[in-house]
């Protein structure tokens, strides 16, 4: 800016191109929070288009211009449909048919050093935990993960206590009780990112009681995302591993 | 029955008095289920009254009505000044100033043999434990209680592993998350009475989380009864432990 | 854990070796509560899988994990699907087209002395109540079933005085109104475990309505448990029938 | 109408005055439905005022518009500190504490043939069963009421059978369960208004409980009102009492 | 009974006859009030089969024990291919296709004096009203209908002025906003029986907003039954059509 | 009516022909309001048809009562099937995929002044925000439209910083958490029309979560209504386009 | 700004001041929407201050920063006592008893043309519909209003059709069903804002049923404005009344 | 451990006395996860105590267990009488009174670099976000606060943009609509925390707006917290701030 102002100043540009200039200023600066932090400074975050009632052609469009940068591209709720579309315009797109999502890699991210771990409650709760592992790869974290642990009982939980030791961060992924968030929180201290999930029956509402479960775990130590939110999770996981 | 038919026939009674007693049968015998077997064969059920909603003049008269039998008296959700009214005509009544209850001790009940435990999860839920502690000793049960477990995180369940292993049925109380009761059921086979509670605040809404949470129990061997129904809670265990 | 610290002192085993041992100690030990109690003391427990929202080769996988003890298997809500294929490999397996279990019978359980009574307001309960009874009989009791009572009113209940005096335990399966739970439980004294069924229309919010009517019971000695979850109801009786 | 047109083409009146008739018209011809069907024909409809808030000089402002014609008055929901107002202005006022209505009795009603049947599960609900009482019966019906009869179980019904037979409408008001009004359904073919009350505590939800165990009765021939309104039970009871 | 007894006493039956006679007194009394007085004094009303969640061959047996006796069957929410496998076997079987309703006519009834008008408030109302008018003509009533009120507004109100007045009883059937239900019942002095309808969209969730709507009515004399209950509606109308 | 009575006493027409005149000044009087100032003063307020619940014959036949006069006629929430049926009928009918609506133009209004902006948070939220549009042209407004504002944050929203300007009415239509609203309110004194939309999933609740957010808006001059209303937000933005 | 880009040029300012200009720019850029259009371009626009939850000083301090302006201010669900602190300080303060609302008038209006008619169904209603009243007259409309339509039935309305006829955009105010909202929408082709309150009792939950309602409104210009919330009626009304 | 093997190989201790220790193993090694890391390594966890719902000798009574060691004592929801209570025996207590906490200072921790921002949408919110500060700082935070920045709208945040920079979490506390959490969440790529509060009225629903609306944010990277749960924001932020 101050350079414009100086070759104005010197005469090289007129009145009119300083004030448009003056003029688009506003909305860049306001952009850069978004814009230039993300982009410039703090690397590794994916360009994500949340695919549930778009078209396919509505898809590609998005992925098409958004691929204009070099950035990683993380489709999410994609069908295989989808994918297929998707694939053959751009053949290095991955497909995790548990997760439903769709990656095109175009940045090699340094890889962090803190781990997450992910856990489930149940083999139901996998495809929200795989759209965390997901999307927690893609941007540059070691992920670990250990599903099914309520199928025996907490006891199961001792035999990962190892894992739950090692990792930065811990995401846990449940339905029905949800209870498990509330059980790691009271066992470790690090962050806890509970996901309740829509799998079950009855009175779990597709995920209502898990959610106000998780709401209102009197561990300390524990957030919540969305039901269903795989994506979230692994998201925030990876801004708060550091 | 036949005695009166054969007294009939035998012209000792006339036909209006048989009638009469036929009459009345349908009532007896329908009634029986309740009367009979509750007090005659299964003795140690108490007359309950709830007095939540009922003016002091309601509550003595009803009283004045059951004493009549000799049945142990329970009143549940009772304030002081109904205790006050209460004691003044039955001297032998007994309030228990957490649990609002009062007790007026009619019969001594032969104590069973197996035990029932009472656990909490914060101090907040004490009140609907005693009520449930009440009601099971009045029934004749030996109880023991062990609160504020919640406090101090999962291990603290450890130290009591003696005592959940030696009852014979375990009530669980916890307000806001109510894991409590998955976490027991979980550790033990015998059978759990989740008690949830309005105690807490935000989503919680007033026990609608801890009841969702303990319905949805993913662990085997846990009913529910209504938010803060400590009452029902200790009836049932003491239904239940044989 | 005497006899190995006593080889460890005559040097029959090394420092390495108990120490290895006293690490898997607490998971053990924790674990005890469910697996020692459970399978050894109180035999006849069912190793179980709840279908919905596995794929085939998960439950497949889970079976033949299951498969490797001597306990008889409990799959729920399975589907057709589900059941052909685990017939190919277990040929015992037995599915109930009702309840849509599959059973793969391993030990023969000596019968229980008390009976299991399973009641049901209507025909469309009859799924939900079928569950109850496939878990019941699977764990060793003796099940006498009446369903649809509710269409012909409350008289019907009369004529199953006998059966329900008989019964050691009483389950009613009811959508809609979830009335039937609050009756029976005011002609018994017996412990009646309460089922919301999600059968209905309108204003019966998928069992919202008799879960609330049955929490709300103001007979003594109802509990309830998870809408359309009759495994829970048959596996909670088995517990308590003595 | 016809009078004042001859009157018209006699010249006894103008057009200006014709025409102001008729501009008048829709209103009175549209209101004749209240009004004239209500006041004329079907004598015995009192004027009502809710107070529940409304201002105590609001409520006599109220009542002294309403009592220039002869009608009955209730007001209903109204507090001791009104009735206090009211009574000043107008002596004959009568006040129901149970109810919390205000009566002013104007015109002597010819007593209804048919009896109406007031039943309440609990004590508890006395207050809006006696709203319906005095509704009903300040238009002209006799009333029979049976209170508490949820206490003692179902048997109690039957102690009551000879009232449940004479009644031509049978108006049934319970909170919690709200089961009373299903049995009572089952038992009768008269038509039965049901009243779910907002008594009890937990899960009743201040009356959701029994509202949506009433709406789902499986009994025919139960409707059902609002939470708490006696006033539209008794005033649709009397509507339909011959 | 009497003369049982005077049998027994001249020695016409024995003693083990007359007590059998007696212990199937209570069942058969309690009945009475349902049978007797349905079936007897009150000529007229249908048995009902509510096909929703029953098989087939369910529906079929059902309707083979209630054609033993000689009333009219009624069954509700009957699909086509219900319709095609009772008509096989009941060729005077006749279908509703937009009620979704199968009736056999056993009895000719005497038709009621009072006339039952069912009105709509939109196009997509129509299947709940068929199904009031269905039940309600079977009954013996005549039923008048005006559908589609709501599409020109208040005014078409006006335009059915004669009919309202016609009528003794009135059901009105709307979704969405409900609003249909008040503006009758602000008009007429006749009982009106409001039913919500699931049609609609958005925050009308599936009819809880009519239903709320209707409950919360400010116009005297509006009763409500269960979402898309129209059986229940034409039913509790006949009872109430003198 | 002043002639028609002159008339009268000039002796040209009879009384009985003036009354019946009178007799149906009500209903066209009151009707007025709706069809004399909708027709007349105001022109061009499409006659509209809600197709969801309606059968193909029921549309047509509507259709066809509608296009008598010459007003332009729309039909929402029309799939292929019926828009193909009109279509055969009406061949200048037009269908717009995305908002499902169906037009028959029959009348040129004259364009307001005003322009309305129509923005979306989401690519998901454009058929509901296609049916506001179709609406508004049809009602002779001219429209903008900015789709998927939300996918780039904020800053974007400045870059249609003049167009929000420029419009006179904006409508903001939005899923999941409907913020937009209440953004595009704190930067505009415009009225702004808030459409909550059911996309999305999880605590969304099927347009629940926008629907709450959009009514607790903090900014000012927002209002809202029901969710997926598309045709409601365009119709009242015509209504208060000047 | 070009004024100071050419003082620059001229070396009148130096370029560190032009720098710190241009920093500030976007803020007021951004910010003019808000600023320089309500309180420049569009007159009118009070200050508000939502008081609850507000300490007194906290609502002084701010009215003392809003004073510093001489915009009309305008202090919303404030009780008594912060009145008299209020009037202490700015003696010019007015309060409405019934809106509590408090008003510092401090520039005079040009008065609108148009007239906003207020409606409310019942007594209780008037608070929340003063609120409006006052809001509307601070922003310079004319207001007429009429309150407790609903108590006399829908003739009343008839009543009011000139002030329906004449007003430019109406308020309805109503709790309980909420009707009244729809019978207006039906009546006329102004713009009605619909403001649901929280009076009543029952299921009306606290305004949820009136809210439903509105939001269902089958009548077509009607939008809708949070419970109980009066100013932003008055608000929006202002806002589109030209 | 080992060293008491090997003393017991060496005859030091008996077999019953390893036998003692190896059976507390579990139990310690379970707690170990929070004790040991929380306390010994993490240094800086307050003990907290949470006073809603009990008495005031239960919380000194914890007060005094707790301060048993040296740590920081946080005493939440505490009102001013417990806090007087408290202050009588630990003179060093002090008290907040817009957060209601009570903290003990026992050890003084070593600031961590990274700073907290804890942002409020208006004056009502205080509360709530004292508590987050409180928190936080307590746990060895620099916290920045920026209150009622949504009362002058969204270009106050712009006013703030260099602290959103400078911070490495943001809490956003709100009510109402909660938007600020998803415009936060838009405009920065670091960690926010929402945190609902039940201030507001009508179809807020006591924090359920905001809690739904913080839910299904667009924006990525918030995570949700209990409705007033600012000691769990705060204690998550302090967690999570490096």
């Amino acid at each position: 800016m101050k350079k414009i102002l100086q070759d104005f100043k010197a005469g090289k540009v007129d009145l009119a191109e300083v004030m448009e200039k003056i003029k688009s200023l506003p909305y860049k600066d306001l952009g850069f929070a978004k814009i230039d932090t993300h982009r410039a400074l703090r690397k590794g975050f994916p360009e994500t288009i949340f695919c549930q009632g778009k078209t396919i052609s509505q898809v590609l469009k998005i992925i098409e211009i958004l691929s204009k940068e070099n950035h990683n591209i993380l489709a999410t709720k994609a069908n295989k449909r989808i994918y297929s579309a998707v694939k053959k315009v751009y053949p290095n797109a991955e497909y995790n048919k548990f997760a439903k999502t769709i990656i095109i890699n175009r940045e090699q991210l340094k890889p962090k050093k803190g781990k997450i771990l992910v856990i489930t409650a149940g083999t139901s709760d996998i495809p929200v935990a795989e759209e965390a592992v997901v999307t927690a790869e893609l941007m540059g974290n070691k992920v670990e993960k250990v599903y099914d642990v309520g199928v025996a009982g907490v006891h199961r939980l001792l035999d990962i206590k190892d894992k739950i030791f090692e990792a930065n961060v811990i995401i846990v992924v449940a339905g029905m009780d949800g209870v498990l968030a509330s059980i790691v929180g009271g066992l470790t201290s690090k962050p806890v990112i509970a996901v309740p999930t829509s799998v079950g029956y009855g009175a779990s509402f597709k995920g209502v009681a898990p959610l106000l479960t998780m709401m209102n775990s009197c561990a300390e130590g524990v957030v919540v995302v969305n039901i269903d939110n795989g994506f979230g999770a692994g998201y925030f996981a990876s801004l708060i591993n550091g």
